[in-house]
């Protein structure tokens, strides 16, 4: 029965990207949304908190084969087709040998899952756009479509850098462990390319005592920081040391995962405490919870002192399957949202550096129903805070139409960060950044058509969006 | 003051059915609905989660009188019209006699309360579609009305197997008991009408430990599969005898209402315990909550052996008032949902059986909050899952709407269950179908007309989502 | 960095109010709105839920300077500057001297800031409708601006009364404390203002036993009601004796801020326990809830004996931030919604008075996921309970749509409370009105062009919306 679903013939020949794509239906408004769009499409991309591996753009070495590229390593396409009864290792997932051709073709079968997603939309601008080709996948053209687009990989313009350089990319940022050399962002200083692909402090797993390699990650942080992280004060001394290496190689910002957003300091001493507790082993997933919200407040004092703007994604409950995680690996499909709180989780931080004028935080959300009730609300009263854009599955048209919509009445646009994509699918960036500029020049064409805003303050708001904000908000602070 | 509102004159003359109803505003989009929705108006009915009683079709009786078929037992109706402060006595419920033209006087007055509401789009549609009137209710109208229908329901064409046949009902789910006999059901089947009409098995009560009737459900249980259910072995082989019973008689799928959708399973000697101490009339409050998420664990692994799809309904508080439920019994309107929670509740159901190719879950909320943030994000990777439609006060225009447009970027079309009706109202099942087509038409136009779908693309989807779609879900597994 | 944000040059130079502002786009269902409109725009303007200061209207002085007019006491206006990096004292907030000039000058600096919000419509109203400026804010308008403003506060058609009458106010409800003395309004009484310039009472200073004025203020309570508050008994009858106090000086309603909406009694033993706990000085923060929600049961008990309608906006953490209230005080943007939960919350109070008929609950929410999960289902049910327009953020073009869209399928429009705006800027008064008639128009004209209803019943229910619903909800019970 699956089957017959999974794998029926699709009988669409074309892909094409029409122009008007993602613009509000109605005549009046869509002209209007065109003008704005017309300003800003064109503008440099600011990619400030990517999933892209910086090595992939160090080395420059080509992509190889399409599944490689644009299957196998998208949990997106993976998990809906892996959803419709397909295993994953048909997928590559999990596969110490994969079938490339065969994995395409499984995905070309299945194109018609992806009708409505933003894959279906990132896939087909990538495949018309970047790779020039307008046949639409299905079992029939599978082959063919393999063919052609491994003839595109192979060639000099399809490289990593060539592409970024297309894809007219001012700075990408890459998210990265504290306990990372950086190596593959001193190569590309060396290149010239330091201060267009720039490192990302993520401490997570530094600060999540609970995690079954943290005891390991905690003594290689002492090596990479050569500082003795074994009690708790050399290791936020170790932490700081990182940062400023992080800095000095160009980084802007720190990226922080957590479950909850809690963010309640210890004392020194019961932090102390925590810490001896899980470097004998024998933390309590209780205390470990609390020290992962005392972490993210220390974090937010650090970046008090040394400048680095703080992102915060919290909400997600990751590897909500056992077996998967075991077979698979992480980032496949299995993380999952839960409801989350900000307004009382955030206060402790807030209370102490909400309106201190060297921090930038940066809150995103994949639980929507916080954005007017406590993201926009907060955002529109303390100077610190600021609204990320839509993030993982959001990160779509009516993800980002929602998103205006919450927020813009509570916070207005400046207390939003702009427009900040976030992928490990280095294609899809650019049909990422145009499709918010698509729709914010829509909901700014909507204010328009309803009388409430003039058409040159949506253009400079449209423009503001897509580059000036997130350019002034990542900056590093003078002096 | 309330008179005013309630009695008001109505100076509506006439109804209408707009040919173009439901659909978008938007000129262009409008007419690529139109194109869609011709493609699934006249397909046949698959009404899998119905609530009309078998017996009703077994019997083939006249409806009776207008108020007793449209008013009386419809909850939608009468709540709104006690919460203009009409006691529910003057409707007929809790009332031994009931004045049937004096209820549809009432009715008839308080016309106006209906605007906006799905029901107003119902009831409007039973009247003018299926019994060809086009007066509207007003107090002036009221008796002439009321004779017209009566007149109409006295017809042979209006009995109710003649008129399943005319709406075009191709299977039609009714609820049921483990505790019934499915003898409306055999005799059903004797007139050949056995795989028209089915039954599900709806087991809440005898896994509710702690209603008042649990003792002696159970007992009857046991007489009605001829196995012991005085210990925990007894109650599960008996429940999984039932389970055959069903699907003998044609059932495909189990359907479960729980306050929490919790799953996790206690232990064997955890759940004997607890079954011990209701049998005593000792469950504690939480072992009787934790017995129904270990029930709707034991639910999953019993489908996965006899391929029930599996249904579940869970965050509604029933009976907020308890004097009206005295007075009135359930079903009356005071069901009230409260937020619910997915992504932690289901984790263990999902662990064990998520990806097991023998189950299908069909989750249903009224918590919306949860269709972006858990739903989706679930049914997009989790094989068993699919998403079921919008359910009880969301079975509507903008409910409908709100439900695509939460979900399909996240989970595309194909991992929902396709719409599946949710109805005590007969004579509202049409009318309900043929809302659903016009709302996923003009969906899947404003994808069209957005640039993201081709209309080819489209057509397909609408009549998946309308029809291939539940049949699959629902279907048997082969051999 | 954060300055050529917040002092950038604005070249828009005009300001207008487009005739069809906030009507819907698309042109047939604008043409609908447009004759709704119509029937709406003229009516007189019920404030039922006002924070006007009473004493502006018994003195009648005029307002003075523009600054202390429409930004200094505007914390919509002054927190999204303040977001902006601008400290509060800049805007007069906290300052014993404030320059009204150089507010200003930073009030025009920062208008785009305002851009998409609601402040940024209700001033432009203000602006253009209320004074006749129509030059827009910028840095080289400022004083323009300044000079033409202060002149025209001048006259004596802006002086309070005057603007009052111009407004076409009908009746303006203020919030009182039961501490108050009522003189301003036995002022306006001695002026036949009596009826169009009423008193609400709002006594939760006095029911939250922790708040550290508390034991003071059951003190003034004795005083002013001349009965003693040194047992629970006494503070019950003190009460009482304020309502009949507020009822004789024109009152309609109670008003109720609490965190939760908890409703659940306490036995007289232990309500009488807590109270004499807390003159003690010696109440536990448990205690303190558990009262304040014993309290709200009390007040639904007392509005079935004496018909004051109850008001209840539950969800809102107060003064976040601690340095900022001491600083500042309250209400200046720093009052942060919550999650909030009504299902279970109201069942007590619902379950012995949901159905009195005397009881009108008119219920408030910020948190909008309660909408159609909790409130909606509550107020299509219960005859007492009614749903209040949308508060504080969401008196939005925006926020009022989306209620619209989320409530009127499952409650109807019947079961609201019409449009009662909430405001402490009384020149933004008719601009609020207006909008909420505008959306009401579209959204109802959104049925008609959907054939979901007529346009003499879409006439009919704006009405009603919009004037005929809240003068019969805040009506006082006949005899």
């Amino acid at each position: 029965m699956w089957d017959s679903l999974a794998t029926g013939a699709n009988t669409v020949p074309q892909l094409h990207l029409d122009p008007d794509r993602a613009l509000p239906p109605d005549p009046a408004t869509r002209e209007l949304a065109r003008t704005v769009y017309a300003q800003t499409r064109s503008l440099p991309l600011l990619c400030m908190h990517g999933h892209v591996d910086a090595a992939l753009l160090a080395d420059d070495t080509p992509f190889g084969d399409p599944a490689g590229m644009l299957i196998t390593p998208d949990h997106y396409v993976t998990r809906l087709i892996h959803a419709a009864g397909v295993p994953l290792e048909a997928l590559g997932v999990g596969t110490p040998d994969p079938d490339s051709r065969a994995i395409w073709r499984t995905f070309c079968a299945n194109w018609r899952l992806f009708r409505g997603t933003p894959s279906r939309y990132w896939l087909t601008h990538e495949l018309v756009d970047v790779f020039g080709v307008d046949t639409a996948p299905s079992e029939a053209t599978a082959d063919q479509l393999y063919d052609e687009l491994t003839a595109r990989l192979a060639e000099p313009a399809f490289r990593p850098r060539a592409l970024f350089e297309r894809f007219g990319i001012e700075v990408l940022a890459t998210t990265d462990s504290p306990l990372d050399d950086l190596d593959a962002h001193a190569r590309l200083a060396a290149d010239g390319w330091g201060s267009r692909v720039i490192p990302t402090f993520r401490p997570d797993a530094l600060v999540h005592l609970a995690r079954p390699s943290w005891i390991a990650d905690v003594a290689a942080l002492a090596k990479r920081a050569d500082v003795a992280t074994d009690d708790y004060d050399g290791y936020l001394t170790a932490l700081r040391a990182r940062r400023q290496a992080f800095i000095a190689a160009g980084a802007l910002a720190t990226d922080h995962g957590h479950e909850s957003a809690d963010t309640t300091p210890l004392s020194d001493a019961e932090a102390r405490r925590v810490y001896a507790a899980a470097l004998a082993g024998q933390v309590t997933p209780a205390d470990a919870a609390a020290f992962a919200g005392h972490m993210l407040f220390q974090m937010a004092a650090m970046s008090c002192e040394d400048g680095l703007v703080m992102q915060l994604h919290p909400g997600v409950l990751r590897d909500h399957n056992d077996e998967a995680h075991r077979r698979y690996g992480p980032d496949r499909g299995f993380d999952i949202p839960v409801a989350v709180e900000f307004t009382r989780s955030l206060r402790p931080l807030l209370q102490s550096f909400g309106r201190h004028p060297a921090l930038r935080l940066i809150l995103f959300t994949v639980d929507e129903t916080v954005h007017t009730r406590e993201l926009a609300p907060l955002a529109g009263v303390y100077p610190a805070v600021r609204l990320g854009a839509p993030w993982w599955f959001l990160d779509s048209p009516d993800g980002l139409r929602r998103f205006r919509a919450a927020v813009t009445e509570t916070a207005g646009f400046y207390n939003t960060a702009g427009f900040v994509d976030d992928t490990r699918a280095f294609a899809s960036i650019p049909a990422r950044h145009d499709l918010a500029r698509r729709i914010d020049a829509g909901h700014l064409a909507g204010l328009v058509a309803g009388g409430l805003l003039d058409l040159d303050e949506a253009v400079e708001t449209a423009v503001d969006l897509a580059y000036t904000i997130p350019r002034e908000v990542y900056a590093r602070p003078a002096g």
